[in-house]
């Protein structure tokens, strides 16, 4: 039977079948042979730039004929120095220290019995993403790193460059010690294809979904596999009565305005009534010198009035305080004090990444304390929550459920732990 | 509005939004806060033993006018020394390490900024349950421990012991400096109440089911919310040829034999064709003489009646291969060698429990290596895959599912980690 002739199911279950069969060897496999795989991996990537940028220029003719212009057409181009950058990312990845085996927490019971951790792959990884293709690639390296099994289902305006990146990847697996299975691509456009994909749990271990909320939404509802979820970014800033200026400013501004559209960037700042006399006036005028728009409750409505500060300021609405607006947009909101700056993160974080600007150990120890959100940062800008920033090398996203991996995921969170016992017969009486 | 006059939903919302906001309070307290209200709930359980006693009887009297017999009313009973016991439970859990805190992990990178992680709890847990009400108390303690509120629901058969048990861990907290709320009782028999407390996402951060595979599966296919499976354990030990006849009969019938009933019981013998004529035959007549009954592939037949073994043995089918007997019954299966005994793993087990009885090195390392369940034993008996034995303390459970936890699941099990950021001003530029 050939793919022309299968049914959509019977591709998928066929992908999956296939992912599982190869996620036994590739459990079996050593560190030294992983690494061999991805270089290899990211050395067919170079060798097929032509085929990638041509498979690629297909796609992009496509996304014309549909009037797809603007950061949606960006993300799906992958031609020249970017197919490079991608052979590199890969080649990172191969450099990375192993994440696997080891035997941790090692005790010795009573009766004799050695007990450690072993660090395993979670077995066959679900990949389920929108419109950029280099997803292919990456997903595909850190799974293998952590030696898994990789299905990976990109959206059908990419099919063409996800095809052949597919192809260079299982060219470089074909060179390599571990089995070309270990990375399937779902071929068919079908939207039918995710929802066979996500009954798939004998088959499956983990799907990560990476995309829109939407997506996130859907696959999560559908699931019956766990899913790790990448939802939006709400990241705050605190300044708190004790924040200098000149280190507050920079940290708003850079969190603000240095790449808005990411979902690490600031998207509302909270200032101490104590400090917001002296702060607002300037870091508005700062802002809306950067072109940031600024919603802003009352309190600060007035204090921005009382210093004549004026321009693109408009009355914040309840609406502003949950908004991911990835934009030149800031809502900024006056609140009594440290406690009230918790109790509105509380409601309204994202649990992605917040911080708090202070010169006082006591707010900042209360604030780490307190605020449960993936990544919690004092005296920095909200962009360094970020695997690369962080020190994890590449990430496969970043997780805002606090099951399993929260924040920054990087090869390590692609794996789990088995208890090994090791005994001289012993029996439990 | 009371109690009484509350919808079924209402309740559900009112006890999961409670929760969430007593977590907030939780993830702020200290290890000697927890400790301290451990131990008060222990006290309480003690001082109220009349009360739960008398509860306990009004839910055995039920039982019994619908005929409920054997293990199942006796695992409903809790009377006299069973609750000393769970009370002495609790205060075990109350004087563990603390699972929370800590800067792990830290890195100081190139920038200056310091980089660790930080142990938190997951925020709030539900658990639903079957029939032993002293799971109210186990997981409470449990969860308390760990720093989350806990939502319980209990099965309707039980209902007036978890209340009982309920209002004696609030009496226990309310005399501490932890919130009342942190522990929650779903206190209506309704069925509808779990579908609505599986949609309760923005207030419950993660769903425990624990009993029958039947509850487990339909919670699973219901929530919106993480949920960490504890499915069945179809446990296999594998006699490798060169497993010695005392210590292979010692664990097999340990495995077998001395507690049928649980998930960590062997289900599945195989034997190495090169050990089979010498192990088998000593090793049935000893399961035999135990009151097994053996369920045998052909060749194990074959040897067996070569030997002049008898007794009650019948062939086994293909159905046999996959059943958690939990019963004198075993499946016996003779393999051509340790890559077949692999195979047969791989696909018939449940990711739960699995041995080898070996003298080889190269084989203990191979078996170790390939199988991916959560607890792999070298020459022990499966028995101790348990929370208790590996020297996590209580369990809440057994995860078969390799996100976040694999295997026995203790207080560490219900944290996550935060990424803590501390710097001195940095931006990313």
């Amino acid at each position: 039977m050939t793919e022309a002739t299968m049914t959509v199911e019977e591709l998928v279950v066929d992908a999956t079948r296939a992912a599982r069969a190869a996620s036994r060897s590739m459990a079996r496999s050593t560190a030294e042979q992983r690494t061999a795989a991805l270089r290899a991996i990211a050395t067919s990537i170079e060798d097929r730039a032509t085929e990638i940028e041509a498979a690629n220029s297909l796609d992009l003719a496509q996304a014309d004929e549909r009037g797809v212009t603007g950061p949606m057409r960006d993300r799906l181009r992958l031609q020249g120095q970017a197919i490079s950058d991608l052979a590199a990312a890969v080649r990172e990845v191969a450099e990375q220290v192993d994440p696997l085996g080891g035997f941790e927490e090692e005790v010795v019971r009573p009766n004799g019995l050695k007990v450690g951790r072993v660090r395993i792959p979670i077995g066959v990884v679900a990949m389920i993403y929108e419109s950029r293709p280099n997803v292919t690639a990456d997903a595909a390296a850190l799974c293998l790193k952590a030696g898994n099994a990789i299905v990976l289902r990109g959206g059908s305006e990419a099919l063409h460059s996800n095809r052949a990146l597919a192809d260079a990847i299982r060219a470089g697996l074909a060179a390599s010690d571990l089995p070309v299975e270990a990375v399937q691509l779902i071929p068919v456009p079908d939207r039918a294809a995710v929802d066979i994909l996500l009954q798939q749990e004998d088959d499956v271990d983990l799907v990560i979904p990476r995309g829109g909320e939407g997506l996130i939404r859907a696959v999560t509802a559908k699931s019956r596999i766990p899913v790790l979820q990448h939802y939006k970014g709400v990241c705050h800033v605190f300044l708190d009565a004790s924040a200098p200026l000149d280190r507050a400013s920079a940290i708003v501004r850079n969190a603000k305005v240095q790449r808005p559209g990411v979902c690490n960037a600031l998207e509302t700042l909270l200032v101490h009534a104590e400090s917001a006399e002296a702060l607002l006036p300037p870091i508005a005028e700062a802002l809306l010198g950067d072109g940031v728009e600024l919603r802003v409750c009352p309190s600060a409505a007035a204090i921005l009035d009382a210093a004549g500060v004026s321009g693109a300021i408009v009355a914040a609405t309840d609406d502003d305080w949950g908004e991911e607006y990835l934009d030149l947009i800031l809502s900024v909101r006056v609140v009594d004090d440290l406690e009230a700056a918790l109790d509105h993160i509380a409601e309204h974080s994202s649990s992605h990444t917040e911080a708090i600007v202070t010169d006082d150990d006591a707010s900042a120890r209360a604030f780490v304390q307190a605020v449960q959100s993936s990544t919690v940062l004092v005296n920095a800008s909200t962009r360094f929550a970020d695997g690369g920033q962080l020190g994890l090398g590449a990430e496969i996203g970043i997780s805002t459920s606090k099951l399993h991996a929260f924040g920054p995921m990087g090869a390590r969170e692609l794996t789990t732990r088995k208890f090994v016992v090791l005994g001289e017969g012993q029996t439990r009486s």
